[in-house]
């Protein structure tokens, strides 16, 4: 009984997920879930995205914390149209509250839709949202065991960013024994080694998800 | 009814962590709840703490990760009894995975234990384990925002640390900002800013630790 208890909100997760999906396409909206550990430099990228894009790709933010609005600020003051989701203690965003989230964003003069999902590398990994990529932003100071200790979202996205390697010099950070670990759970990941502080690595980033983007 | 079955689950859950203190207490054994987001140096700090205790207390640890042994793998190569709990994809240790692990310690000659639990800022924080003490873990590279974006964890510990610290010059972390966010929700609780690379800030982390453990 508890068992079909979980499987119903997991299809009914599913169902929503699908539904934005739909309007998304319908709308021509191409849209990233952007999942990691807090401060891995989720809303770094999203920023470091934002700049070389202007005028070339319409964009929108959707933020998910557990509380505060620190990250949609940060956006908008770029003049983004950004909306936060607060969870109110849930640990990831689900179809519902991103379903909920959409009239308040002009779908209709966007391209690219980023969702920053809460900061955890567990549990966003089961809920879709109707995203058409899910990426990860790993950093280089958590470690290079990541892949080896959360398989569960190193195994079903379809980006990673390695984020902070300017800091790499300073840390015991072997990247070899990350890739490997990275390679035997998901060996068609598109890998981008970024520094979103120097802007090292974010050329390849851009060049490629413009070229994803256009696709659809 | 929905919330009734989450309420059973959550007392259930209490019950085993009092069964599980009071097993502590009867052995004499004071137990840390070290809790963090991935990578923040969780197994660094438990680590820094066996070397300096080495011969004034007797220490053992339970590792708590949703794959992999290489934490407890870490503890045991410095001859310390260790057990790791893989959560198979769970986001966080409870009372009853800790319960299953105790038989395989040595408690009758403990006297410190430390839990380290899955790497995860936000659902380890309503999940008792028994512990005497709860303990985050907090890095400088995670940034000065954590307190304001994940007010639950930061609100329910007994201790903060701040790890890393020897990478403050490279970041732009407000310690202030960051100080702020933690007084605003939970005033008393004890601050250790650490590097557990360097070394510098644990002697201060020992002594205290020491003074509450005879404390009892």
């Amino acid at each position: 009984m508890k068992v079909q208890i979980v499987k119903d909100i997991l299809s009914a997760n599913e169902q929503i997920a699908q539904e934005n999906r739909r309007l998304f396409d319908e709308k021509g909206v191409f849209v990233l879930n952007i999942m990691a550990a807090p401060g891995a430099g989720k809303t770094s990228l999203i920023e470091r995205t934002i700049e070389p894009l202007r005028g070339r790709l319409r964009i929108g933010v959707i933020e998910g914390d557990v509380a505060s609005s620190i990250d949609a600020d940060r956006i908008a003051r770029l003049g983004i149209p950004a909306v936060q989701i607060n969870t109110g203690g849930a640990c990831h965003l689900d179809a519902n509250m991103v379903c909920v989230a959409l009239p308040r964003l002009p779908l209709d003069e966007t391209d690219l839709l980023f969702i920053e999902n809460v900061g955890n590398l567990i549990c966003p990994t089961n809920f879709a949202l109707g995203e058409h990529l899910k990426v990860i932003v790993a950093s280089s100071p958590e470690g290079d065991d990541k892949p080896y200790k959360y398989p569960g979202m190193f195994s079903v996205v379809d980006v990673l960013v390695l984020n902070k390697v300017d800091l790499l010099p300073l840390l015991q950070f072997d990247l070899d024994y990350f890739r490997r670990g990275v390679e035997a759970l998901n060996p068609d990941v598109a890998f981008f080694p970024m520094s979103c502080k120097t802007g090292e690595g974010v050329q390849e980033w851009i060049d490629w998800l413009v070229e994803r983007c256009r696709a659809g």
